[in-house]
């Protein structure tokens, strides 16, 4: 994608979020995986790229199995993608969710005993309540169920069965990292706790772990930042496809300042000599995060150029002075793109904190079919 | 407002913004500005807290002037305040806004020659264009016109009278840094360029600014953080109102972990005892930043309780070995509130950006009175 073909010029930043390579994604995930399924997880709003067009694009790519946070995205997704697509809840179910999970048929995943017996008792009080999934924690201490709770509900046959558990699932917690000895130690404890439930198909990878290979796939991977082109593993080779998301900022203003200037807030930087600068309409409320003042970049015309000052709200100011082409009011410098696991360094965060920033506020641009020009 | 009186129990946050704080708030300002007007500063959906219901109650509390960043901002709150409310667009006019800058009745802020020219060429066109602030640069180098534009503009009637400024403007950089010489420079310089406009009232300080005293107040002030409760200032003595935000995180399950046990993504935290730890349903995606990671607080009974481990997208977990009261499921912890430039400082950012981050995907719940029982 060209962030060069700029829309046409308004003060507001443009989240260009381009579907087509989503797809792209999902269909290199799944020859990756082969006969596995892929659940999509479409949580924090398709990690802040919009759930209901990306989740309509994977849905167009044949993706039939979804995962949100809470059930309030699972409503939004339901709304968005109609009847067929089952629709996960990892937060699992809670009472004031009751009429949400049910109303939109959504999938609590059951993540203890207390959302066990939660639902269990719904269940008992609907027609057709919905499925479900078991979450295992296996080692993460996040949500999941202990391995005691694993085999208490292995005994508990009535409770088992008023859940009508479709999936055994588990999270890795450092796939990401591909010789670090939990993901086996994982994999180990997974499989012992869901040989209690022979029956029932399993799941345990997101991305990174698809990339751990075959013993981690089971029935069903769940990637997330993948779809979105993002890296998720330091293990060298994960062939991820391009980037999706690119947030286009307009060039409000181009200055031209002198040695011993200040710039932004607290005046931070200070030229080290005559510079030209451009005053760019999009700030941290945009996801420009304020640890990358004096720090990230910008890409104005396929170069890397500095931001300069410290990040404001709703401003961000880049060093234009070396920029080879034009610099002008109206044209746009873009934020993420192919640099977002560079930026992420720089900003010392994570890809996923930068992606799920975005576009709060910018105008959202839906790319549904490659331009052929680029 | 206290934050213990918890929402009924669902899997997602909720954020608690009192509206009758950010009255008070805005009157105490008022006490201390005197005559001056204020222009409240609503951009980015009022810092994160909602631009519609803040601006009602704004507006409730008298004030008729609101700061945006963008045209669409703006449109969003004409339609939320009604015909009465002046509002006025930071980012300044730009073609594709033009459409909602006219229908919505905003008024451009005027940064640039640039934007000047384009106003006066769309004013030409219309009957009853909107009126404009004009922005001066009196040493930020962000946006607004350099002071040799200044003296362009004033000589050029026909320019200047197309706009029909009723504001002059510019914006401090080192407001929040009372003793920074740089405050008095730039008063100095706004002073002399504003008296090529002798006939127009004019504006300088932010919330920093209106505690650098009267000869920064001139006739109108446009607090923004000090409307919601957020220090503006390393200036001693600044009278605050209590915090307006509070974001609230559901307890979704207690565990008990052993010593040597690893925590969340990548097993950044490992417990040096046996331990009681709460798995609460607000993340990154929610507003709570990675580089809080093992590091930030939540406040649990009034207690402040560590989080431990890599924030997840939509989860964060703490320690709570040591709470003194109930920990249990359906319970709630608290981010922000009073503890905003704490934790502020313990993620190495702004107030402002943690603000901002807060309830994207969260339920709103606005206080519109006191609770008498707090």
């Amino acid at each position: 994608m060209d962030y060069r073909d700029t829309p046409h010029y308004s003060t507001r930043p443009t989240l260009r979020v381009d579907l087509q390579q989503i797809r792209a994604n999902y269909d290199a995930l799944k020859a990756k995986v082969g006969t596995a399924k892929i659940g999509a997880s479409v949580k924090a709003d398709a990690y802040g790229l919009g759930a209901v067009p990306v989740g309509k694009a994977l849905y167009g790519a044949g993706c039939r199995i979804f995962f949100v946070a809470t059930a309030g995205e699972g409503k939004l997704l339901r709304d968005g993608l109609g009847p067929n697509a089952a629709i996960y809840v990892l937060n699992g179910p809670a009472p004031r969710d009751r009429g949400v999970l049910l109303g939109a048929k959504l999938k609590p995943v059951i993540n203890s005993i207390e959302q066990a017996r939660f639902w269990a008792s719904v269940s008992a009080e609907v027609n057709d309540p919905p499925y479900t999934a078991i979450h295992i924690d296996t080692g993460m201490n996040r949500l999941g169920l202990t391995l005691d709770e694993v085999t208490e509900l292995s005994r508990d046959k009535k409770l088992w069965n008023a859940l009508t558990p479709e999936w055994v699932m588990s999270h890795l917690a450092c796939a990401g990292d591909a010789g670090n000895p939990m993901n086996k130690i994982q994999l180990d404890r997974f499989r012992k706790a869901a040989a209690q439930f022979p029956l029932t198909p399993l799941s345990l990878a997101n991305t990174a772990g698809i990339y751990l290979g075959k013993p981690y796939h089971f029935q069903m991977v769940r990637p997330g930042i993948g779809l979105y082109g993002g890296v998720a593993t330091t293990k060298p080779g994960q062939e991820v496809g391009a980037p999706a998301a690119t947030l286009l900022a307009p060039i409000l203003q181009v200055r031209y300042i002198q040695k011993g200037e200040t710039v932004g807030y607290n005046g931070t930087f200070t030229a080290p000599r005559d510079m030209r600068i451009a005053v760019v309409g999009a700030g941290y409320a945009d996801g420009i995060p304020v640890s990358e003042s004096n720090h990230g970049y910008a890409i104005l015309h396929d170069e890397r150029v500095p931001i300069i000052g410290r990040v404001s709200m709703d401003l961000t100011i880049i060093d234009a002075t070396n920029a080879k082409l034009s610099v002008e009011v109206g044209g746009v410098v873009a934020f993420r793109g192919n640099q977002l696991e560079i930026e992420a360094k720089s900003a010392h965060t994570l890809n996923y904190e930068l992606l799920v920033r975005l576009g709060q506020r910018c105008r959202r641009d839906y790319w549904k079919k490659k331009d052929v020009s680029t």
